[in-house]
């Protein structure tokens, strides 16, 4: 239809995330003669490169005329910069979205059904509400084990695939999350890899949680490692302590998770999925996956986390990987420092076997790598944990973090939160228990991660007996209005620490 | 959190449609400070009133510091105007929700929870993404029959409910739609009230097709009507034939079919308890369906008609409806015209039983008006449909159409459209068949409905010979733009008139 559907591109400024999208005016003549309807998915062209859009109509000049809003990842995909003619037209229609209304009719996906989609979604020819309607009718249960072995194949298959030379065995581990405090990963990490395993952590930034693994290392030294660095690290110590981010290792796993957190969805395949489809791609072979279970923890009870222990194993399995779940007690946070910096102080604490260190958390991390050990050389777990002890123990561990954290750019002193505030036991008692979830909103009011020295600092632990004044734990936030809110948060809630109370 | 969080409203001019959005921008201290997400759900408050909102996030200016923007309906239901001040917070939690998570996991809902969730629904509590997973794990046949029972009632408790004094039966029709010019509404309407039943219409603008009975309506009187104003007219003439666009009747409804539109999902509980609805809450006692089947109308297979009509008689029935769908013949274009005036042309021709009026739209009209009769006095089918024919042919029901558009404000002088374009015959053969959907979206690219003038008149039908030179169509638009248009689709793709050429 010629150049007559032919506008200039104008970057609108609204952050659509991953959904490209187009932003035309109610008076464009365009839509009107094209036929394109308000919400529908539409094609855009520049030069050489055509994408699927949503169309969104806007109306009182948000987009000059003869212009076509266009939001950051649509311009971005497109390559085009602002004022380069783009033209609209209908959108062509995307094949497997009748593979995923199979589903919605309750008909299994073979593995190349599923790759089909998921190459589609990643190639972002989904709008957020198809991607809405896929997870939904995968979510529930209601994908099978092949299915989601498919599903994480599918994943595997549309990212990049990382390879490490000389080594046939590379080690990995996960936490299912929801603990703060729980930063056994550094810990694992450095005693594997000091005893000569393979073990190319790349881990995430925080999203919902106070802090990340990546978050608490950013704290330590440079996360942010390009895959070339990343690779030197590895061959130099065995091992890193990375920001995955920088890697395109499941880029449908991106999309997904991001819409399923929106419908707060967690479903169990998708989980799995996106897990082991990331570990696949950064070339594992050996997986020890943490899952805390407790009633404020993501895992809630036994049951679900056996169904999850048993999915991760044979997903694993049938996608060639050895998965190992340890379930650990959830009921509580770990160690004493919640949010980057208090984080990295209790592992460093741990490293260098000082006094004031966790045990907690060094006991956690010590069983976790005793399961990559066994895992290893099945030497049992008891022997495994004495090696690990002992790695631990006698520095070698501390040894080799230095040498990791090296080869990354050096060890970075710690910092300390500009506001400090200590919350006080108002009577005394007996702590029955924290909750988690509470206890991470606090520190991230704080301005944990975003502030890396905000977060909490806990005195006082789960069985602790406290008398009125005695501290609770310690408020840390870089400005008063940080510390305000979280003060707020604490005064209009149930007290996230229960006490029995004596009489 | 105190006055913290206090921002000035700010229209930004973006059509959200139903979903109510706030744009923030990224260095925005309440976002921070509030922990609050891009693309999570937020509380938006402004004086007495809160609403629930999706959080968007903006940057470079789209948004004035110390603002939010707000989109329409955003601002329209906080009951706001620029520069007032609004606040932002985390959004409660929508109860209803759990209810919506124990549906993907296979559960089926009670009457009560299908209240509640449609309820929030209606108030805007749900974001276009939950609507979207919501409708996905009911589609598919996912909904049991008193689980779509159940959604019709909840749908009618959400809206207005009209009540019609002095009559205990009230008629009604509906098409399930998908075919070109089949206008049989202001036929029925006209031939069974003239009878003495009443029968109340109130119908839909076109959506998706080249005209809906509104549309059409429109080009011959007005239908745009207040409640009062409908009432009037049916206390004074048994009918109406008016828009239902004015009255509030299933607000959930409109939400859902949004959404359901741009997933392309066709859920069938949907769709009956969407149509049930409408006609409970509208007042009605007996509705007749009209279900066209054919490959390229919206029921395509006998089947699916069969489950289709199962379905409406059975949840009608369960919500104290008599329902009765007739299956019609969906493999033709109905009338010789399409688009607004032209349909009103024809149905104009009919009812003043003119030599040029249609005879299929004519013998559609009578079969589904005898199926009235026969719903109210169960007269037998062949009885009924003299009955119709005779009210038709006598002129009562012309009589009475005049009746009721003067009741309406008066009849209209249909327009002309300025630019025609006849389409001719390029090889001799016989019309095998029509593409209903080519031959709407053709009509659509004329400028139907926007420009009521515009669309098609049909000069050859299924059956009929033609020579090389014969008129096919004329195509009626109001400008040459929109010829054009028409005329490139057509140049583009395969015929939408299939021929069996002579050899």
């Amino acid at each position: 239809m010629g150049s007559a559907n032919q506008l200039k591109a104008f970057l609108i400024g609204i952050d659509t995330h991953q959904e490209p999208v187009i932003f035309m005016r109610d008076d464009c003549e365009v839509c009107r003669s094209e036929g394109l309807a308000a919400r529908t998915r539409v094609g855009v062209t520049a030069k050489n490169k055509s994408i699927i859009a949503t169309l969104n109509v806007v109306y009182g000049g948000a987009v000059p005329e003869g212009h076509a809003g266009l939001s950051n990842i649509a311009m971005e995909r497109l390559g085009v910069s602002p004022g380069e003619p783009v033209s609209v037209h209908h959108a062509p229609v995307t094949e497997s979205l009748s593979l995923m209304r199979k589903k919605v009719f309750g008909h299994a996906l073979s593995q190349d059904e599923l790759t089909r989609i998921v190459a589609d979604i990643s190639e972002y020819r989904y709008s957020d509400l198809e991607i809405a309607c896929f997870l939904s009718v995968c979510a529930g249960g209601r994908l099978a084990l092949n299915e989601i072995a498919g599903l994480t194949q599918a994943m595997v298959d549309c990212g990049e695939h990382l390879t490490w030379e000389g080594t046939t065995r590379v080690f990995d581990k996960h936490c299912a999350g929801g603990l703060p405090g729980n930063r056994t990963t550094p810990l694992v990490v450095s005693i594997v890899s000091a005893a000569g395993l393979v073990m190319p952590k790349t881990s995430s930034r925080a999203i919902t949680s106070s802090a990340g693994t990546a978050d608490t290392m950013e704290a330590l030294t440079t996360v942010n490692l390009a895959l070339a660095d990343i690779q030197r690290v590895v061959r130099n110590t065995g091992a890193c302590l990375a920001w995955g981010g920088a890697i395109n290792l499941s880029p449908a796993d991106d999309l997904l998770i991001r819409i399923e957190r929106a419908l707060d969805l967690d479903g169990e395949g998708q989980l799995v999925a996106s897990v082991l489809s990331k570990k696949i791609a950064a070339g594992s072979t050996h997986v020890v996956i943490d899952i805390p279970v407790g009633a404020t923890a993501k895992v809630r009870s036994r049951e679900e986390a056996d169904r999850l222990s048993f999915l991760f194993s044979e997903v694993g399995a049938a996608c060639g990987l050895v998965v190992r779940c340890v379930l650990t007690d959830g009921s509580r946070p770990v160690g004493s420092g919640i949010g980057p910096v208090e984080e990295a102080r209790d592992v460093m604490a741990v490293l260098q076997g000082r006094q004031e260190a966790p045990d907690d958390l060094k006991e956690r991390a010590l069983l976790l790598a005793a399961h990559v050990f066994d895992m290893a050389d099945n030497g049992g777990l008891e022997a495994s944990q004495q090696k690990a002890r002992h790695i631990l123990e006698s520095g070698r561990a501390w040894e080799q973090f230095r040498r990791i954290t090296q080869e990354q750019g050096g060890l970075k002193q710690l910092g300390n939160a500009r506001v400090r505030h200590r919350v006080l036991a108002t009577e005394p008692g007996t702590i029955l228990s924290v909750d988690n979830r509470r206890l991470a909103r606090l520190a991230k009011l704080a301005g944990a991660p975003a502030s890396p020295a905000a977060g909490l600092r806990l005195f006082a632990h789960v069985g602790d007996t406290v008398a009125v004044g005695d501290p609770l734990y310690e408020l840390l936030s870089e400005s008063t209005g940080e510390r305000d809110y979280a003060l707020a948060y604490i005064a209009g809630e149930a007290p996230i620490f229960s006490l029995q109370t004596e009489r």
